[in-house]
């Protein structure tokens, strides 16, 4: 299984962006845990990190073939962005949308979401493990 | 650390209430997978299901002092009480919402949440695995 | 056949609370009647009266594989339970609400119920006859 | 103790209209059970069925002085006839209303009463053994 | 006098709860406070606290027949309960509804209550002077 | 083919009111009219006027097992009678709506009818020979 | 006695346009019907078909003097032209208006007509013998 | 100068149509009083009636190059044709609009004119005069 | 401590307005009644009423430097000054609103209150005590 | 493969009409392109043009069984008229709707068309060629 | 004349994204025809394709001074970026939009769009031949 | 003290793009009159301008722990963005929000700021004048 993971724009800034909401860890450290826990479930991941709506656009047209599912955290363009939802219906490939602060208890901007009715699941405000969890989740249904 | 996990109304029913929605895993299914999980993450933990809204506000209040963090799945009651929301605020011991369904998905009425505001994060969807999530971050919380 | 009676809150003062609204006839004298007709029915009952909600789930809960229908006053919680409509449901038993005073002719806010859509029949104002009614009902369905 | 018991426009029918929802007693059947019913309760009772709304009216009026009690099964005039309305309060006589079908799961059309708030009670949904149970529920007002 | 002071959920969590909302004197402060007052006045009084709706329930019907006054701090249940507005009707005893914060500059969902409209006087905001405020008016409203 | 033909309300007064609305033929008239057109087709016809909503539906009833079809002229209870509607449904005969003078160019609240959607078709404005119209359309379809 | 039909546009695609609705039966068949029915009646009639709006004002305009009544079925222009229904007010020559179909069961935008209110009468849903209808009622007309 | 008249669908029946509200003048009398006005002014015209749409339009067209302005009473087209309008504004024209009668004072649908926004100036409810002062208003305005 | 005590429009008719609302007792004798109060807690008060909107907000200014707290009746003006309510806030001095009777049993226009979201505790419904309750609950605060 | 090129109302001005709007070509212009078009895609044409809606209507019917696809620009008729949409679906040949100007960026009124929701393209603000486009499309759709 | 196309985010995935809606010809294709019909016609273009949309802003930006006209098809873009329709206007460029599909018919998201009223023209529904009559479109006006 | 200069999409095109809002002065020009204000308060600054969404939020992390304050020209961003919101708040540094134009008279889309909230001032249609107030008040900001 091949897992890709997605990280939207300001999530490089992790460590320096409003620490009370997101935590001292870096996306470097993120992403190291992220590829130990897929070695622990035996699947291989890719991270990716882009500030450019594009970009992940790109990456995410790059998984048709390659990914067998998605974990994405669209950053604020969870709520602006019908290109981004267009990019993940154009490969077909299942997602989880995670959130690293918990949105519901955030501006009410930020309580609707372009990508959460067709996601499989939504974790929010699990900090950096919800994309191990979403990782995990995403391995038992493949196991299953 | 010692966490204690809440079951709310009716979860004592799954494997027999609504089962595609809710899955056939009963709640002890679901509470052995929370001890092993804690067993390996080093930490107590301390299940607990009532389908009394008084009996779990006894049981949060008796959390003071005695619990680093709290599980919960609130049931019916996400939806419909004011106390249940007081309890874990008078207590002031973070806690994580979790439901089994993606409530995203469901009638309007199971939209809102009385909980979810002041929750440290919110797992919907991932079906038992949702708390194994929550147990997995609190502990983390804890270590970090 | 067996058929459980259940009691809301506030049922118990029943003689005491507003006897121009609900009579002077006690829960006690209700369930005397109930057990006697039942008796002449042919069919067994077990009453249950509790101003808890939780202690009323948990006897729906109960009733799983005893119970063939379930009659239930469910008092003020009719229009704010809704933890007890999840538990009529996850038991799949079908059942008559009962209301001692006509509903219909009171406030407002008592003409909504979570139960209603799903009840098999609905009795209102017909005092604690409303139960036998209920019982014999639930007893022609069966024998027809 | 005399009971009226009044059945609207329409259910001379019965049997032949939407026999999916009102079932396939004919009136003649649901009389003979009245009859049956009252002689064990030790009552008289006179059933009139018209499809008359003014004979309605005056069979209401003529049991002024003679019925102690009225069972109504208004059929369409449920919703549309304040002069019914008019005729029960101008005789003073307590009045049951009854539905053979769950009005609550039927038409919104169907939701309106202009009797409801002044019956004495509102049975729905328990077919034809509606009446009966409205006939033993005012024999028993009478004996209280 | 005999007056009935009842102190709703979570109130036992006074001076651990959200100390800058509510204070740090426990209930057991208040209620010794209660008590001294009552004293002065010549009446006699009961401190009853619950997390559970029914017990509450259940303690207002006890007071039947032996208090001639309530006090009354809903908690939360001042917003959802309906079946607690049915006890205090129930029992046919005046009370006054007592709220330690001033409940008309917190949460919107805070500022309905079921209670109110049948309550002889409303305190809210005074802390735990409130009921003693509540004692006096209504030891006042005895001897006038 | 056996066709009923049914005069509403006030329609026994043709000739009497409102002439510059009505003309001057008595409703006699039209029956004769009617029985000679309904002789050149070689149908037998019934006629039939009530002022009395419920003699109508009797009249319908009893047409049931009896008329192929129904002619309808419902006078004032075309806007106001759910009752009549119910009567047309119950017996499952094709029917054609007719209306001496053309209510469109009358009151709006002549405008609505309960008995429209259901009919075969409308004749609105043809006077007496409207009936006739009426006759000869039911007449074709049957041998047509 | 003379009279004019008129047809207006698309009624001379009947037979091709939307059999469904209109039936096979062509313009050319239903004019002879309404020739032979005519000399049935004794009187003269000019039928006429266009597409063209112009052309029937100019139509309408040279019965003037001439047709003692009209027939129209205004086909689409119903419900757009007001020019139309100045024409045939222009004229003071009473009119029919007929409809194939019956328009009150069809689009929303087929429900309003600029002529009905002006029309001396109806006739909707009764296929080309409404044109009959409409001959015979205005030969009537003259006759009485 | 050189100014075309224009009458549209129906204004050829005046004296005939509607004479309460249009008077009994004929067209050909206003054509001769717009002759001698048009005289006197030293200003040549054309008049120019047609109940087609179409020859309207086409008329209008043939003004371009030929008429130095229009004036033009569109009848019932006012309300209904955009082509009209265009029409008008093909040829750059300007262009006065006359209403015999005051519209503004007549049913609602007669309110709305798709070619006053675009006209020198209307002039509603002036009778035949309104020719003229139209006629009077352009020749006016060339000479200033 | 020096408190400031405002009764708004209207409350100088106390004992002539609505004495079923408001009671027979007179505003000299509330200020009375407060004067006694006050001195026994040794603190200094300025009664003050005005029917004017102007002069209360005056007064209320001059309280600036002079009162260390207020108590304020607004009466009718509670429901609609937003003016009142700046001048409360300009001056920065604490107040506790007091409404004689229960003001949530009465219109709905009295529910909503411009001063009680920024009041440091409202009082309803206990009559003049509640003067008395709010000079304690004032006093309290200073010494605490 | 035949088409039907319809011009309607005032295009036959086009070169004189708002050149600023539609350009200086002539409708003769643009058939000469169309035929020199459709001659190119080895298939036949035949353009028509009219200001009256009738000859539009008429020629669309003539086109049942010659043409296999139609060119409509309808010009002003495109808001206004019901016939030529009747008449569009009267004859069951697919269409491709065409208008010279953007009309998404002028008034209102013309953003409303009768005829593209059954349209199978529509090209907007091309100019002349826009009726070429539409003949290569259709061409297009019948060669794949 | 050099022409600039435009293709916006997921354009690149034709032949993949949706084919249902899209078809099965792939982007390469698309520009090869365009490249093509450009040849023809004797002029220049330069295709382009992103997901970003700061590239298309930038290209957009270099085509001033260089391109003589734009085509673009901007994907999900057209509903949502502002910057994109403030890029055109920046170079003042005539461009066409075009659409694939007909948006007219599809989800009501896709019916708003940035750039249709500033565009010159807008071709919707023809497929990928929209953008070689787009091509041709800009290329005539040009010449003309 | 330095500050960042960020100029959003499109503002390169400044002296080209609708030089009737935007006037004629370039990027290149309002820099220079940046830079000789900056050298007059005694501070340093870098201007940045970019097309690119994410560039611009790249551009804004770069100042963490360079720039004492941002200044930003979002451009068409402004309304769209919560991204660059997001790149704001991440590094912690004062912005001031500045549109040559005054967006609150432009179009209503232009209405909506994402920025403005958290924006330490917004200066809006005071032309390139505003980045220099913009400058001046940051520098009086450091200074007191």
């Amino acid at each position: 299984m091949h897992i890709a993971v997605i990280h939207g724009p300001n999530l490089n800034m992790l460590g320096i962006r409003e620490p009370q909401t997101y935590g001292t860890m870096t996306i470097a450290d993120i992403n190291a845990m992220i590829a130990t826990k897929a070695s622990e479930l035996g699947i291989s991941t890719q991270c990716f990190q882009s500030n450019h709506e594009g970009e992940l656009i790109d990456f995410i047209h790059r998984q048709h073939g390659t990914a067998d599912a998605i974990i994405i955290n669209p950053g604020g363009l969870t709520h602006t962005s019908v290109a981004l939802r267009d990019a993940l219906l154009s490969v077909s490939i299942p997602y989880v949308e995670v959130h690293l602060s918990n949105v519901y208890s955030r501006e009410p901007f930020r309580h609707h979401s372009y990508l959460s009715d067709k996601a499989k699941a939504v974790i929010s405000g699990a900090g950096h493990r919800g994309y191990l969890y979403a990782l995990d989740a995403l391995s038992a249904t493949q196991s299953s």
